[in-house]
């Protein structure tokens, strides 16, 4: 099945940023076949479909490299409490959450992702299993990581049962077209020595990614100098956590030890730079991570932490933020911050082999971002129109894996108000509670 | 004539910030007339025009305290080159701009002000007669201010010819219902101290707004510091520009004196966080000026520096940039950056009587932002989403003076399509030369 998708200003985010500005994209059923100009675009009667972008930008996929698909319900709720974590999300996670309302909410945060023109994300929550089944049903690229953390949780009844749910989690998804299981010890304080290496061993065994927070947050690099006098970043590398398999999500407070170790161990960062600063934690030292060549994708978080789950907002807060922490107006211009966004991405996942770039060969995987709205006019540099201009709602098509999810900016075999018809009907008791603790 | 606008949740901004989860706002003619819950909504037979809001947020319309509308064709261009300022915008402006141009950019700029929610602006550019007559045809509400800078212009053959220009423009906009003009140094280093007493004493005979852009750039701090040893406000105060007339935009580098100055004179500061950190100035002291009581509004700055026209991307910038300096997430929380971009904007421009709040007495300048998009859900805090959830592509409907001029995502009176066309026939010679610099 050959799809043509014509008229657009392809943005490859290969190895030397090729650009055709009078495109075009061939795809074979789930691969990019060809990419070049209209010039040497395939004759239309050899292809089944044919897509006019209509001067659109088109560009890879974009890359989530970590968020919590499960907490949509948790959206603009105790934004600005300082202990919101304590007081809103662990309890009312303990009470309300369900594998039925992690589900929906989890369609829901992919619907939102697709229509955003995030094409792969990477998930930490509670029943992966269930959110699994949503991402299958949905469509979407992911690596879903079960939640590991030192207490009871709403989908296990001891602290660590997280372990055992990926036990039988990982190995039913483990050869899925799309879908890569994966094990998420929450964070290096908030999990026992033991159960921290036993996800390390799980990801061994299954040859899966390991993801956490890491040097997040202040109370968790105080309780590492306290008792161990290391940093987190240290105390993982003493028990062997530290590896290629690891996506280290935050690492906001790093040292330049820290930062070496991250090298020498191959470990792989997940910036949250909208989520880091809302909560005013910090902002992570990007630069220098990239300048050790340390892989760094943008990340979300979830939808309680960043809000929206689309990578225009983190694209442009990181270019605002980074700029100003480095005093520098020409640091990462805009194509660096696209590339981080695609590229960065998937190399951070280890699927820079397969994703991540418009060339022939990879995942028919392609966004097109239509320019006829009023804020995409003129556009001498489709990177920086896509950084400084773009919002979520200029995302026009959507493919995956070579299958449209979004034609002209609609959800292609579902519709947002019946998806949020299904949560808002799960959520009945959660609200309850949540406006109980506001 | 009578408007009725029902099922909506109403943020009134007023001094209580009252809200009406299920409200409705009547206008009457150019005013609002009453402002309250559905189960006091007027009969529906006594009214001219019934709109359904469909549980969107209706909010006061938004003032943007600080842009510059003829700049549109300079959107996207050089963003992250260090000297964009004398590489691009001073030599293209002096090449290229005409008075068609700076007219079918105001235009067009204010479209999508308009479609964003933005209903009252301050301007600071060349050729304002032009802007004020797009003004006018567009509909908004605007303060607009004639440049006056220290060298020969697009629209002035002479250093300073922005008075002269301005003797002309002011009395002929005097008595519009919805322009004010203004006079508008660049700033205190690019212009004689003569030429800024002149724009002083214009302002106070025709009791007109000032604008300037103050203490934005290194080199205006130094040039101060080397030549006279005194801050860039201390200079301001010393030749007696300072007062309530004043629209100090940016206001990036202050001392303590400095804002004891703004405070003893009354000024007012346009504060355009985005614009200031993408160009790695730095983030203004705003709460330490709020502390002081002195009226801070949100600007975009122009379509070169801040890209977008909305105040969505601006409030979620502002939060989590002044969260982060402060180093407290529940800093500014949600309801006081809305604030910000609507009352705060309105008692900038001198306009807190008149616009700002949803309230009986003032103009109906009203906007209503939709929650049905998949961005929009949950509701706990309707400040909460508009700040960190919405952009402006979720505005649904804008009255400006009691006029419908968005309804449902589109223009009432115009297509987007046809300002962009008139926009670009325009702008071909200044594309060219544009692109001769990169």
């Amino acid at each position: 099945m050959k799809k043509l998708i014509k008229n657009v200003h392809v943005l490859t985010m290969d190895a030397e940023k090729t650009e055709y500005p009078n495109g075009y994209i061939m795809i074979a059923d789930n691969m990019i076949d060809a990419v070049g100009g209209m010039e040497h675009a395939p004759d239309e009667k050899a292809v089944e479909e044919i897509v006019d972008g209509k001067q659109a930008i088109a560009m890879p996929g974009m890359v989530n490299t970590h968020t919590h698909i499960g907490m949509i319900p948790f959206r603009s709720l105790g934004d600005d409490y300082p202990d919101r974590l304590r007081r809103f999300l662990f309890p009312l996670e303990q009470e309300c959450m369900t594998e039925e309302l992690a589900y929906h909410s989890g369609k829901y945060a992919i619907a939102e992702m697709q229509l955003a023109g995030v094409t792969t994300f990477m998930d930490m929550y509670y029943f992966e299993d269930a959110l699994a089944q949503a991402t299958d049903e949905m469509g979407s690229r992911a690596i879903l990581g079960e939640t590991v953390i030192d207490f009871p949780t709403c989908d296990a009844d001891t602290a660590h049962g997280g372990l055992d749910y990926a036990q039988s989690f990982i190995p039913k998804w483990l050869n899925h077209e799309l879908i890569t299981p994966a094990i998420a010890p929450h964070a290096p304080n908030t999990n026992s020595p033991e159960a921290l290496k036993e996800a390390v061993r799980l990801s061994e065994q299954y040859q899966i990614p390991l993801t956490m927070h890491v040097a997040e947050m202040d109370y968790e690099l105080d309780h590492f100098r306290d008792t161990l006098d290391m940093t987190s970043v240290e105390f993982l590398d003493s028990i062997g956590a530290l590896s290629e398999r690891l996506v280290a999500a935050h690492c906001i407070h790093l040292t330049d030890q820290d930062i070496d170790l991250l090298k020498k161990h191959h470990v792989k960062v997940a910036h949250c730079i909208g989520a880091n600063t809302k909560s005013a934690k910090g902002v992570a030292r990007i630069s220098d991570l990239l300048d050790k060549q340390i892989p760094v994708g943008l990340g979300t978080d979830g939808p309680s932490s960043g809000n929206t789950l689309d990578l225009f907002t983190q694209m442009k807060l990181f270019a605002n933020f980074h700029k100003t922490e480095l005093k520098d107006r020409g640091a990462f211009p805009a194509s660096e911050i696209v590339e981080l966004a695609t590229m960065g991405g998937a190399r951070v996942l280890g699927m820079e082999n397969q994703i991540g770039s418009l060339e022939s060969g990879k995942k028919a995987d392609i966004v097109l971002v239509e320019t006829c709205s009023v804020n995409m006019f003129p556009l001498f540099d489709p990177y920086a129109a896509l950084v400084y201009s773009a919002n979520a709602g200029n995302v026009q098509d959507v493919f995956i894996n070579g299958k449209r999810t979004v034609k002209d900016k609609v959800l292609m075999d579902r519709s947002i108000a019946e998806l949020r018809q299904n949560l808002a009907e799960q959520m009945k008791e959660f609200t309850v509670k949540a406006k109980e603790r506001l």
